[in-house]
């Protein structure tokens, strides 16, 4: 069933903004690759990209994941195996894009997210159509520390409505918006609302 | 807009099972701690609940919450305390309802959470009816570990369905799993597919 449509998302780490709005890098997080590709693997991504320009942080990262994927975590524990070898790690977005098009045959879909309510111009219901029923492949933006940088913004074709609940609060973690925004895109919801 | 509904969550890191099914207590987690408040009060619930029987525990995910709630870390980033003031750590599953009881007038519907597709007996959309219109206070649960323990399921008037995507994986993060189940009860997902 996963090969019913092509799914994948990008967790940046460079370029993003600060609490100020500053162009930074930020630190890989253990739970961002666990949460993310959990995620990822329950809604049929192929391919969970974590991107960062530092050598160090790449070697981190490929650390972490070749422990649960081929050491001892992974042995233990199949689920997460199956889980992180969902992961691959690169050094930017031109990348991603590139492999993306050498796979799938042509360039993918960019869809950034983004809390905070710049342009949309495409809604969940929509994507999903593209995605499932013309078979577009997409490539999904996430955005660590406080969000995407306006340079990686401007490269995606289209940015996903903020994620609302009933209060005015909309600070939720990378980890919960990316779940949340799979579950709206993918999410077998109906069979949930017909027992 | 929050006192429209009464919902509270809890975490409960003792009766859980491990792999095995064995019943064990888990220890409190860093980002179950913020994850799951930060999604609490996107949608406007009331009292996230630590559940730990474990004195050293509760004083650590008190430590926790206190640095950002009271200290360094509210005066740095206002957002992430009034997320964490949301939480309040309790030794059992009674003590919350107790004072869930005392605060609401009436006992709370206890949902527990589940990925074992167990009896269900309740939808997301027929929780929603009954938390917005009819203001039944809820309590939903969340497990750690491996999940809810056999003794806290039977405590529950209802189990939500379990969260599927596209793919049979289902081993999501609890951190992901709350934010998907709060976004399915209370998610503004009218507005974001009508831009």
């Amino acid at each position: 069933m996963d090969a019913e449509f092509h799914l994948d998302v990008a967790l940046i780490h460079h370029p993003v903004v600060n609490r100020n709005g500053e162009i930074i890098g930020s630190a890989v997080t253990n739970l961002d690759l666990h949460d993310i590709a959990r995620a990822g693997k329950t809604y049929g991504v192929s391919t969970y990209w974590v991107v960062t320009p530092y050598p160090l942080q790449q070697e981190l990262a490929a650390g972490i994941v070749g422990h649960w994927t081929e050491g001892y975590g992974g042995r233990v524990n199949s689920d997460r195996a199956a889980a992180l070898a969902i992961i691959s790690i690169c050094a930017s977005l031109e990348e991603v894009v590139d492999e993306m098009t050498r796979r799938y045959g042509r360039s993918p879909k960019i869809v950034a997210t983004s809390a905070g309510g710049e342009r949309c111009g495409i809604t969940y219901a929509e994507l999903r159509r593209e995605l499932v029923d013309e078979r577009i492949p997409v490539l999904l933006l996430f955005g660590t520390a406080w969000g995407l940088a306006p340079a990686v913004m401007e490269l995606a074709d289209a940015v996903l409505p903020p994620i609302q609940g009933p209060s005015a609060f909309n600070h939720l973690s990378v980890r919960s918006a990316a779940s949340i925004i799979l579950d709206r895109l993918l999410g077998c919801r109906e069979e949930a609302d017909q027992l």
